[in-house]
């Protein structure tokens, strides 16, 4: 069974009601913008990285997102530490794997977290899924278009091997977990040439699953939430520069009509 | 006295006559904006955070602004030694004790800073400033509510020990010093919606307080101007993804006669 | 001869053509708007700074774009070794020496990258051109306005003893090599009101680097780009959060009648 439009309007509503503190450990250039996308979706965002206080955060968060995209060693050691006090205290970790494939280090140390706490949810494009799963697998940089079949099936493979939801995003999102696959054909296609897009898909996998403790169910609808949003946007949208303006005031005004009206689920 | 509508506008035309240096070591989810919105005002902004150059960083500014949305240690350090040099030079520095209360690392970190130099003005919501106040204060990561009651009674506290102007802004704003107080009604409700602008409220304060040495007046005027174009943003925007859009352009257009019609000073 | 706008039109095609992944080791305040511009002019940006990795991504990509505008010790070991790693690899290096002038740190650290590779391009306002040649600059900041004519011969000079291509940004943009040079007259007034659009230019540099082995045309080539989009977008921006909508919005749709008309080279 898919998630309906109203199963994916309650979890909406649940975010907008419960405004969930999500504690992101993200990379420099989508702060900004992945922050304002968890306000406009009603979630409460908090950035913080020391390995002073990351501890402290998850312990007032209910969800925490971690996004390798401009790591460096003194960021990675904040990741670790964070995911370890997430995994304790048992909340839903996200996690981005940006770029992994592009550089050894990359994949290396996404690795390294999986193996530190278990992913709730991971989403990446196709490439990085597939580079996660397999060594032989090439990014070129952090957006690429690898065949999505071969995702899937790494999609699938990573799923079950870490008993978690991965979400394979593009034209169409894939998301699947260890019983159940999703797919979503909402969006738009000025939405890549936006930077930081997929990072704010994996923020709002984190503030649904702050709120809906079905994984699968809440990284699907925070994709379609994504989508319809990215895809009203791109409707009122001559280029990427009016796309993230619209697209932030979509998320905003997002309702239940609108999802009913524009879920493509199959 | 309060300040009247003339002399904010007075203060205005100060800063876009002089055009201030301000120094900003700040948070890196609103870096972006924060230095957007002081060009918008009319003031020059720079960011600088080594502690290799701080200091000459400050040689060259006309008020230094901290914010610790996003400490680390080197950070830290960087904005002990800048503090420093900014007492020693004689010029303000306006301090933003942002998710202080959150974690034990932010709380000791903020008063430390206090402690090195003293602040011109400190601005933050009701529960970073209660917490920089008492420790018994609890923040939720960045944005809550706390009772404005107790905020005012900490702020005057504050004001009096560290003989500063503290401003703790909501829906209504409220400047103290040990002998003054203003409240400030102007805003819109969709600003809570855009990451920051807090932060850009405390810059504001930065570039005012360059150019009047009156530092409750210099607070006074930048609330003023910032809820002001607020308001105006506000008023043409669906959501917070134009908000931030149209409040640069009111703020860069700003004129007189918009300020003495809106403002809401009591 | 100057680049015709046929040519100018030629590279913007190879540009968007090739999707060449540019990778910036740059500033936090303008990583977003930077990625965004690469994204929206047809390249593919990725930033990455950790001295882990930053050989790896260099061998993956097509330019490499140094801009020290918020460097700390550990980005400026990694701006060393990406640098390196790009002058065995005979990539185009493009450099901004944002701030230099402003304090002893930053003039030291540029003049060093310098040393270590050569520059295809190099690209900053007056008085950072005149602080990289001459000890004697003073440099208010980032953003200043120094004797064009000084900094005309800063350039010259710049060129020759590193054999690059210098571009000093303004109003006019100059653009000289050994044996070339000239100016650009598009653009808009509202520009500068913009933080980090400066950044963009450099950045749009490294794109078209990437894909026209003329330096000298590739930036005459970006800059028009840049003027041009920024005049486009001026026109119809009351303010500058307008202007950065707008600016992006253009650069992705400019079409080659738009080059021939508006092109103003001399």
């Amino acid at each position: 069974m898919k998630p309906t439009a109203k199963e994916i309007i309650k979890d909406l509503e649940l975010v907008r009601a419960g405004s969930p503190l999500v504690h992101n450990i993200t990379n420099y250039v989508v702060m900004n913008s992945t922050a304002n996308a968890l306000l406009a979706v009603g979630a409460s965002p908090v950035m913080a990285h020391a390995v002073e206080e990351v501890e402290d955060m998850v312990a007032i968060a209910s969800a925490l997102v971690i996004n390798i995209g401009t790591l460096s060693e003194p960021w990675v050691a904040a990741m670790a530490k964070a995911a370890a006090a997430a995994g304790r205290k048992g909340i839903p970790i996200v996690y981005d794997p940006v770029g992994v494939g592009a550089t050894p280090y990359r994949t290396r140390v996404f690795r390294g977290l999986l193996e530190i706490a278990p992913a709730a949810v991971m989403r990446g494009n196709a490439s990085e899924i597939m580079a996660v799963d397999n060594d032989g697998a090439a990014t070129r940089g952090v957006d690429s278009s690898a065949a999505t079949e071969s995702a899937m099936e790494s999609a699938r493979r990573l799923a079950v091997r870490w008993r978690c939801t991965v979400c394979v995003s593009g034209a169409t999102d894939i998301i699947v977990d260890a019983e159940h696959a999703a797919a979503i054909n909402n969006g738009h296609p000025l939405m890549p040439k936006v930077t930081g897009l997929g990072c704010t898909a994996t923020a709002l996998c984190g503030a649904f699953a702050a709120v809906e403790p079905d994984f699968f169910r809440a990284t699907v609808a925070a994709m379609a939430v994504m989508g319809i949003a990215g895809e009203i946007a791109g409707e009122k949208s001559p280029g990427p520069g009016s796309l993230q303006v619209h697209f932030l005031d979509a998320l905003y005004n997002l309702d239940g009509k609108e999802i009913e009206q524009r879920l493509k689920i199959s």
